[in-house]
């Protein structure tokens, strides 16, 4: 029996042209002889649908599409992924199932019992838990056919559920695992994956194909790097990540497969390099879903913005990308020239586009209420601001989409001007601290100078008052950044982190600016999703609560 | 027996300021001679809480309050919201519970079984649900305790859960029930809760104490409007709406009342006079939590700024609100007139400040790049961004908050301006469409002109260009706001709304410009929740979708 793995890249509730993808999956499938071709999770309507899941419309839709699949599934086999209606009236009222569909019928549909229900995931806002397991009898074999998470509740001492799907199809004696999936990148998930794979083929024996969705669904990067491992535990392929593809593989040859392959043939997992190809995903198809081309941003000489221009321009191509240098009376010179040294490597247009006017007409027409104040902060602001006008003007005239060039660091500790710098249709490096900006700069340079290296020396400024520098404001980065990741990714409380070895006041600030910024947060664009723990719809924080603030 | 409900308004994450507030709630209870004092759900912590639940110190911070709690206990039971950590490995880390703590003794902990994970909710985020029940032993009674949605699954033909706990607690022959909630508002939602809270008492055969919590956290407002109901269905005392109370009732004259009351003791629930009380606390919690007294917002001359104004007025006092006029070239004269009128009838401060010179340095600043191009939208969002940032500038520059100003018609269809109008802390009238906006107008001129007349008979304009008129780009606003309703509110797909005979170019385009436009309230400040279905935390959307669109 020949199974053909189909990883590809849905769009949301773009139902033509998600079957007409399935559609050529399975024509693929058939040239290569497959008897079984198997899509991703939630196929046919794209993942996450989110609440259009609650319109009637939106499901008909999406049933629609499993009716026109079965004409398509003469002569093969389809596993796909759709919402089913719950026939019970108690319960969600739906379920997130797998389809297995053959010859014009459907032979079988595999709820997905395992509801993520924790960081981006909302599943259980939608779907009713299955409690019942059934192998999928086709052609002499029996599958054990699951939905994602399903296979993901084995080898953790924490469990977050408490039933384990496969300890019941076991039971069943099937001859394989199929587990449709979309499962979100981030940078240590590809290892994850097959780490979790591996403890299923090795509990129960089996070998198993596993096909997870690729493409980006505006901040959430789904990576594909779709896997079958044989009986052995041994990696036979994993699919690329970051691209679809479409491979066909012999059931037989993955079984009593003992010493067959002596290693994993899998791809290489650097962190820099997997978050540079998922950020050019996360650009493209960010603009690609909503019919744009044309992205727009402001170069400031920081390397922030310098990496992000470099991922619009790898992303959308040179021609398509506005590089816009606004300088103030308290801007370097070698901001300027730095700039310009970068747009000329990478071969974007640029223009150069003092704010003084503006500022200076905001400064005069507040001077009857700014009577008797000082330069502050929110002087810096309206420059921030200025800016942030002529870009959002540039962007409306001409058709761009701006892009946001702040850190995680910067969005953690509220470093930035709401409706300024903050602004923005996509934040392209908000899931990136500012120490790893600096790492994936040393990995865009890795084989010549793309981003100059004056950029990447010189200390961190906003250049928004005279001689500012950013460790003025904040902490060194190297600890911020430290102390950051403790407390977001890691989830720990103060008292943990002082037992670090971290300063206590040190801290306490740090901790306490997160908190008291939720609301600049708030008002972000979506920030690429690289981490495993990302601002935005991953972590939801109350804006007036007051918690170590 | 004497039972003491006490409906407060808590802070999340301020256990200080929780506990002091419980403290207080004991002590006046035991001066009431009660034997039982209730509190609400999570009052410990505040809810919702939100992925604060997720750190370990602030699980310890929320026990230790309940430790403190234990020592105010002497001669009284308290009946009080706080999660508990689940001991089992498997399933979610925490129980949401309601915690019976007697004479300095933890005596009873009930844990919710339904978890509400659906509109704003995020309840199985967090929680595991329990599947086992037992009732409260204590001074011979017997107490069927249970947290806030465990007594919603009845009554209900697609009930969304597949138990129901007070099904099970009644086989052990309770003689009262207590629930504790954090039920928020909505225009709706007192009446539903009575009739929840009746279905309960008649299905049972018992009398409730029902406590829910008050008070605003961000863009939820809880409405308290505790219940306590007799036996016979009938409401003894429903507390007041909005505000803090604490009130003691006796047990046995809830039980055997049949005929005792002839009618419900409830409040009036007009719709508007709700919203408005809700409206005043959604902003005085949002300052008071934030540490904030002052109001900044612009005054166009239009409706949707002037009922802002009124609002923030009668929330914070006149004298903490400035309303600043920016008028352009566009603006009409009585838009000034009408302005000035309305402040003086509410005492505010206010100022004029004209956008002509940053406007014009915006024009002469961009005038290389936009040769050869006419005026259009981009002009009119640079008008709108240039009021945003004076707004934020006094904002930053004298510490106010800025009160955006945009209606839900606005908001659903995208007519506003990111980082213009659309900027702001705190959306007011966002849950309100248009039509819901001129109501709430009357409402405030039931006993005289507060906002004068003539801001509600002309016709909406954003005046950004000469004779401008809403009407020139939107349909109108009675059509408009009757197909959102059923598509946002009621979820309706464009089959269904057409068939209620709607204009089917009508429905497409709207429903359109609704999915095309979740970018622009992705950015979007909180907005007050004051119906079933408010965008924001309770409407979760893909951005990159592509469905009606």
């Amino acid at each position: 029996m020949k199974i053909a793995i189909a990883q590809q890249n849905y769009h949301i509730g773009n139902f033509e042209a998600n079957f007409e993808n399935i559609r050529k999956g399975i024509q693929q499938a058939k040239e290569q002889g497959a008897d079984i071709v198997v899509f991703g999770e939630l196929a046919v309507c794209g993942y996450p649908p989110r609440d259009f899941l609650e319109f009637e419309d939106f499901i008909n839709k999406s049933l629609e599409v499993i009716e026109k699949i079965k004409q398509e599934s003469e002569g093969i086999a389809v596993v796909v992924g759709a919402p089913t209606i719950n026939p019970v009236p108690e319960g969600k009222d739906l379920f997130n199932s797998a389809y297995f569909i053959a010859d014009g019928k459907i032979i079988h549909k595999a709820h997905k019992a395992l509801l993520p229900t924790y960081d981006i995931f909302d599943e259980y806002r939608y779907f009713e838990p299955v409690t019942t397991f059934e192998v999928v009898q086709y052609q002499g074999k029996k599958i054990a056919l699951t939905v994602c998470e399903d296979i993901w509740n084995i080898g953790n001492e924490n469990p977050l559920y408490k039933i384990c799907p496969m300890d019941e199809l076991i039971k069943q004696e099937p001859d394989f695992m199929i587990n449709i999936s979309a499962s979100p990148f981030d940078y240590n998930h590809a290892k994850d994956r097959i780490d979790v794979i591996r403890a299923n083929v090795d509990r129960y024996g089996l070998p198993i194909f596993y096909v997870n969705n690729v493409g980006a669904q505006t901040e959430v990067i789904f990576d594909g790097g779709s896997i079958v491992m044989n009986d052995d535990g041994k990696v036979v392929q994993e699919l690329p990540y970051f691209e679809e593809a479409l491979a066909t593989f012999e059931v037989e040859e993955l079984i009593n497969s003992k010493g067959k392959l002596e290693k994993d043939i899998e791809q290489a997992k650097d962190k820099m390099n997997l978050i540079y190809e998922g950020l050019l995903l996360g650009i493209r198809d960010y603009f690609g879903k909503l019919g744009f081309k044309k992205a727009i941003l402001g170069l400031s000489g920081g390397v922030d913005s310098a990496i992000t221009l470099v991922l619009a321009a790898h992303a959308l191509g040179s021609e398509n990308v506005r590089a816009v240098l606004m300088p103030s009376q308290y801007s370097s010179d070698h901001s300027i020239d730095d700039s310009i040294k970068l747009v000329e490597n990478l071969g974007c247009s640029h223009d150069i586009i003092p704010i003084q006017n503006p500022y200076e007409a905001f400064l005069k027409t507040l001077a009857p209420q700014f009577e008797g104040t000082s330069f502050n902060v929110t002087e810096e602001n309206i420059q921030a601001r200025s800016r942030g006008v002529i870009l959002m003007a540039l962007s409306n005239k001409f058709g761009y989409i701006l892009l946001n060039t702040s850190n995680k660091s910067e969005a953690a500790v509220g470093y930035g001007t709401l409706y300024g710098d903050m602004a923005g249709g996509l934040s392209v490096i908000g899931d990136l601290y500012k120490t790893e900006v600096y790492g994936l700069c040393d990995y865009i340079n890795r084989n010549g100078e793309v981003i100059p290296k004056h950029i990447l020396t010189k200390a961190p400024s906003a250049e928004l008052r005279p001689n500012q520098k950013d460790s003025d404001s904040l902490p060194d980065y190297a600890d911020l950044d430290e102390v950051l990741f403790q407390y977001i990714e890691q989830r720990k409380g103060p008292k943990e982190i002082i037992a670090m070895g971290f300063d206590k006041a040190l801290v306490d600030r740090t901790l306490r600016l997160v908190n008291i910024n939720e609301y600049k947060r708030y008002q972000t664009p979506p920030m690429l999703r690289v981490s495993p723990k990302a601002f935005g719809m991953g972590r939801r924080m109350p804006i007036v609560g007051k918690y170590l603030s």
